[in-house]
């Protein structure tokens, strides 16, 4: 079958194996998937990952042991977890040991004709909810681990520093609280948007004077310099949310942490459940963020096409 | 007066000057000072400090315009904040951007004949707290942050990375939680009073299996190789508790924090009030942990012994 790979290159392959289906999983073929900061990381060695590129999908499942998910249209969790160890048992199935993670560590991922999933991760997608927008399901997802982790406070000071492709879910879902909202980024161009929406935009160079007067910061930049900005924005006793996940290790300066008493919150995959709720509910805008979309031929060209753009989109042959 | 000052270099000077009396403030006549770990790492230049060195203290007021005070028995906070800006305001006088911090910032410290502190840093101390127990508040209150910042539940299983002179403090204050508790160090000689206390030691070459198992992990090491140690031993979803302040920058995976969902959460001074009641009702114990006493015009020799050691205590002269 036709599929995006990494094998230490980004390649297109015509004779990728098809999936076997195993107990327990879906056989999915995907209608749409995105390409997210992530993958691009994994082509340039992130989690020094082989396969199938690509975990952000929403598809119609074509076979599976029970018949009752066949021809559901569906998204899905990218961690399988073993549901059996103490970390699952404690509720933790994103953090399981023996987990392997769609497109990301030793699961091939959905940029292919077909893919598999545990039914455990499968969330049937609501009938009014887009393709186009549902295939913004798990990056929404990843935004709202930040308010499942942490108690955002209508009543705070809240700056988001990034505004690509996973700023954007996060200040939509941080507008929700009613917190007072700053997004700080680089790209104006991108911001009419946030606007619209009663968020405030701000470029990267204008925040010194706001310096230490955030509650909370989310670091979503994915970039060092991200992360710097970010901590020199949150106040003492403040809490510093990462988002970014580097391949290199960072540098910050602990005992600045400890002499300001900052909190700092890693976040990572999130709840699909409430996601799909809020696109559902039309909360949050999908359509505009959607830069560019590529048949699944031109995976390459998409690839190339994704630096540093907002989100890319494939189409998969039916 | 004499004083024990670092200018660059530590030193005992008998000339040094008596501080005047100012608004607002008390001249204290110290009767017992401790040497904390901060004090060390500012004789090789944390804070860039010049003056007399010291903050945890127990001393008689000797001058104050409100009378009240002369005459009392009193322990101290070390950050004399300015109370009126806007962090103050709201409720984090530790943090004010104004502070001066006793004998670590802008400010001479306790280890002379006199010093001067603000009344609002002032606390009475119980007549039943002796004074060898009431110089601990200060380290006792830092202890006490932790569960000040963070809700420690009695069924986590929490390690204190550390058992030097904070982690005694930390430790103690930990075990009444009723959590499930392991003091992890390298320092086997220390540890009787801990095991009498139903706290588990363990060295920290001996704690490599249980990597990832605790909820809650504090580091009071001071080095980056405690910090390490600290970091192998949280959980996914856990808090590590950073207590500790280097002069160099420290490294530490960001991803891995990210991935993991770890929280860090940066811990410095604490409450006073609860560290006096718990000294009042008898539930710390700090005699076992006094190494040697010296006399105030001693103070080298005290610094130069302090290395390595648990609690040294300077007795001043009346």
């Amino acid at each position: 079958m036709l599929a995006v790979i990494f094998d230490g290159t980004l390649k297109l392959v015509h004779d990728y194996p098809v999936p076997e289906l195993r107990p327990g999983e879906a056989i999915i073929r995907p209608h749409l998937t995105g390409v997210c900061n992530t993958d691009i990381e994994i082509t340039r060695g992130y989690m020094g990952f082989r396969g199938v590129l690509g975990h952000e999908f929403v598809g119609t499942v074509v076979a599976c042991h029970d018949e009752t998910w066949v021809g559901r249209r569906v998204v899905g969790e990218i961690n399988a977890a073993c549901l059996n160890c103490p970390t699952c048992l404690r509720g933790n199935p994103t953090h399981c040991p023996n987990r392997t993670t769609l497109g990301i560590d030793r699961r091939d991922g959905v940029m292919a004709e077909r893919f598999s999933l545990p039914i455990s991760c499968l969330h049937p997608v609501p009938e009014s909810v887009s393709d186009e927008a549902a295939v913004f399901s798990e990056p929404l997802a990843a935004a709202l681990e930040i308010v499942d982790q942490s108690h955002i406070r209508p009543t705070e000071r809240v700056a988001v520093v990034g505004d690509g492709k996973l700023g954007a879910m996060i200040v939509q879902t941080l507008r929700l609280t009613g917190c007072d909202l700053t997004l700080v980024g680089r790209h104006p161009e991108r911001w009419e948007l946030y606007t619209k929406q009663g968020i405030t935009c701000q470029h990267s160079q204008d925040v010194q004077s706001a310096a230490g007067s955030f509650d909370v910061v989310v670091d979503c930049t994915g970039n060092p310099k991200g992360l710097a900005t970010a901590r020199q924005l949150v106040r003492p006793r403040g809490r510093l949310i990462l988002k970014s996940t580097f391949e290199a290790a960072s540098q910050i300066n602990l005992t600045m942490l400890v002499i300001d008493e900052i909190q700092l919150i890693g976040s990572r995959c999130g709840p699909f459940a409430p996601a799909l709720r809020l696109l559902e509910r039309g909360l949050i805008a999908t359509a505009p963020l959607i830069s560019a979309e590529y048949p699944l031929r031109d995976g390459l060209q998409a690839f190339a096409a994704a630096h540093g753009q907002m989100k890319v989109l494939l189409r998969h042959p039916d």
